[in-house]
């Protein structure tokens, strides 16, 4: 059985474990102080392009948007979502958990828009409610859209009219920013959002994100809530010197490329075979509709998501590839897709 | 400089690496549902003599506190600790941030007694105060001194008198169970409390400790309490393959042993040399008293924390020993330490 | 200017006002342990037909609803409510406040139905999400409508069979008591619940919701909870008093069918006029549309709110009648839509 | 059988009643929008000499100490309190419950003084543990005690120098303001402290405090703050109307002077027949030291508290006089004692 279940079938990428075993003997300062970390965190700057952002790596996405988002709040304000939004759905509540209500929206391909957003402040006025503060989208999307650079700026537009925040998730930056459709740099990324994430889990490393705090006035002891959380690593030095090897030579993106390419691959294979999409995607998900027969051959081979039923035959699966993904089993798939009649 | 100043100055083992590396192309499911961790958990229950226990695993120790204590306790239910404690001391205030106050009272050698506890229980006696319900312990404490199996067995006894839960704090754990004055096992741990965590990060993981729930009452939906609280890692295979390896051939208590050795190496080479000691350590930890001159010069070489000032000249120092301290800084240590008059 | 706003806008009831004052001079013993909310709690018992029940008086709804449920849920469980539901909307959050998510449905008519419920419930099935647990609805609801026994029971089956909580916001339950719609008494609803609570704020009281918990397992500590979150009045008196005047002759049902005959007869009155309802009510809030020319005229004289704006032309408005409505106002009001052509 | 058990063992003064029972026809707006409520600010704006302070009427001390705490602090932010202080002993955890880890620290008298505050300072110098932020303290203190102009001014310099905020719980403010030993007036007191609250509940009022916070940075957005921890009362007019009451002639002072009398006249007795004090006392709460043989016959007459246990035969008890202290049961009281021999 191969599996087009999710990005985080595999370890860390080799790369990264060499690295890791050629330095465990050095001593190095605990809770990110190491030097790995502070290398690290000084290429990444470089790489983003602003120097005046505050990076601090921590080990999931869920611990990042929680810890990121009670921190950056006061008690009576809230998040905006999509309904398919990651800590709307999947994070058991993680950010109610602290506290704050998150409040869902409809969104087209799990994108927020100025409008809505702007319909829920009307709504939210006065202190019988919450008071909306904080936008929340993912880059790419929980469904593997992305956000144009003009779209990016409305966010930042209404955000700066009416005083909130954009925090951007990015569990999947790298498919987005090396996306066919991207035209977003990081650069981009950190100067229209007050705070984003770059993920590694989904993009080679075996656990981390780097959290990127731009706005100054988010950034102030946010080591105190690091380490209340539970969320500072005691050897820091693990996540510094993944995203050291992500880096320092592009390893990042060549990973996420493939990624998106062996999408595409598949993705283009399935049309030719005759079979339509939910949507085109361009990253390193797609969902294509195949017909119950078809599914259950394939399953037998192979493993995915059922994404969506749509009526008693066809379903919308979702197959996504990652970094790791082997180029002859989306070829295999695509012959097995063939065979069947 | 060599440093003497933690026992997670140092990566993960290399034995622990090469695992990582060999296993990373393999597609595992996440979230801890992995072969690694389903082996690691099996191992661990039969290490540990119980196959009624439910382990999970955390990627660092103030993580594992607030998360099985929130999980454990009602809201007004509220935790006893040593003053000392590492909850009540420097987790800043993680407990407290989860809603449960911390009551401190006073201990010897960082340890507690039934009698204070007891006295502790006497003057919350109605609904104007919390309900004090668990005590929180560590093995070996944060002192380096360890509880006997007589101590524990008066705890437990209190415990189960009074309807409290015994919680242990295990981040050296394995340092307690290789100390030459060690009486308790590990299925005596589990015995006798209700839940502990047994320390990977500081013998030999890169992260990671194994939470062992062995109350059954507080076993149910604790994947939720993970997911909630951003400690769920996507790919628990990194955790579960630490523990195996540091379980499937004993190595967890050789790299114990080896720093307590280490560190009592350490510490008949200082009192030969005619110092005294704070108090006779028996794990990794060691509490010699100094004279300023003395530590002026030691300090041109190595790393140490200045732990308590007693007079004008003379200093109580912490020494920490680990898996990978090298005995030729130990001797190195000793020598120069001789060679001051 | 007479307002029919809402059915919080005059003071006590003069009759409580007298109570108070007649006994002011006794002393008694604090937190809710005197005499009069003993008998008040003894007496509502009667009054229910339940003896195993818990009362507790707590001074307002927001405060009773994040008290009851927070008390009530662990931190992984959620609730379910119609997005109308006052704690969806109108309490800031204060759920949220205390960790847990509340989960939105859409609703006819402000009420949930079996089918909806288990619907969520199918949607959250793994750990990654919340777990719902409690079942929040109003009783009369937020737009005036009430449950039937038949539904009721039809709720309680569903929290039977899927091991839920049914908990009612009773702020307006004297309303819903005294329908002409109305088929449930007080036991049923103590039968069919878990707990509710019995409004006094919107019917004669100055202060105070009386929490009825009839679930034996949600009872333990609850005075713990109440004391934590600020709820224990050090002068429990003032509540308890209020509930004995209310209940000791059945001035609490005169009170509510008073506001209920009164919305009736503007109602009534209105639909008389030519005019129509959003929906024919049978409680004291009453939903009439009127165009915009005859808001005006009736701004000038009347308050109320403008509750959904239909058309260009056309409003509907919420006309709220309370135990010291006067039924003189009712008059003139609807004397004067008459005379506006 | 006569009380001396506390200050809340009355009703409502007959004043406020009146005026709740004059008034409770004229139809109001809610949630502290009401006439009553507006006037009472204005007039407390005037009492106590500054017109760019808020003021909001919480219904108890709990309440409001949480609320208050709760709203002004970060998450990683915590209280130095006293050992005594009423919010780390008789709050059930409150402050805990919001987050906050509670730090306290031994006191003479029940009062903090800058030494020991600024050595928590030093103490909490990373990270790894709360940062400490807000100084509680009450006046008059849990033992009875008050702070004189110096010793608050000092406190203040400590705030300023350290950027820590000074919040006084005047729970038994009036006590203080009239006790024979005062040189504090309400204007200093907004003057020194970051906020404060009046109490009303231990000082005629039915219920009822008046938070005044005079930092601006601690006032925005304080309703949300209100509702979302239910602490806004839809008939806020029963708050206002009350400190109306209290302060527009002078009340306030009255009742407090009058029950610092009783205490001081109870107290003078007491040693006139030849007892000691645990300390002299110069506001409502006295701590005499009675034998054994004596206690058990005043007991059969009146109530009181026994504070501390001295010997087998020495005990201190509490005795406590409010504005409705009878005098003639006060020399009852002493009468009787004078008639043990």
């Amino acid at each position: 059985m191969y599996s087009f279940k999710n990005d985080y079938l595999d370890g860390g990428h080799p790369q990264i474990l060499k690295n890791l075993l050629d330095t465990y003997n050095s001593q190095e300062d605990g809770y990110g102080e190491d030097i790995y970390s502070q290398k690290a965190k000084e290429l990444l700057k470089s790489v983003i392009g602003y120097h005046n952002i505050d990076i601090h790596f921590i080990s999931g996405g869920t611990l990042t948007n929680l810890l990121a988002i009670s921190s950056f709040l006061k008690p009576h304000e809230a998040v905006i979502s999509a309904f398919s939004g990651h800590i709307y759905v999947h994070e058991t509540g993680a950010i109610e958990a602290t506290g704050h209500k998150v409040i869902p929206i409809e969104s087209k391909n799990g994108k927020l828009d100025p409008k809505s957003i702007l319909r829920v402040l009307e709504d939210h006025h006065f202190e019988h409610m919450v008071k909306p503060k904080l936008i929340y989208i993912s880059q790419s999307t929980e469904i593997g859209t992305i956000y144009s650079k003009k779209e990016i700026k409305e966010l930042r537009a209404v955000c700066d009219s009416k005083n909130l925040l954009l925090y951007i998730d990015g569990a999947r930056l790298g498919s987005a920013l090396t996306s066919s459709l991207n035209d977003l740099t990081l650069c981009d990324i950190a100067t229209y959002s007050d705070a984003f994430y770059i993920g590694g889990t989904k993009n080679g490393a075996m656990l981390g994100e780097a959290l990127v705090i731009c706005n100054s006035s988010l950034k102030e002891d946010f080591r105190y809530y690091i380490k209340q959380r539970g969320a500072m690593l005691a050897k820091g030095r693990v996540l510094g010197l993944q995203f050291l090897t992500l880096f320092e030579e592009g390893l990042f993106y060549e990973l996420s490329r493939h990624g998106n390419e062996m999408a595409k691959k598949l993705q283009d294979g399935i049309v030719e075979h005759g079979y339509f999409l939910q949507f085109e995607s361009y990253t390193n998900q797609i969902f294509p509709i195949l017909p119950e027969k078809v599914l259950l051959i394939l399953e037998e081979k192979y493993q995915f998501y059922r994404w969506e039923t749509l009526d008693d035959d066809l379903t919308v699966i979702r197959l996504v590839c990652s970094w790791n993904t082997e180029e002859k089993y989306v070829d295999s798939f695509l012959k097995d897709l063939r065979a069947i009649i």
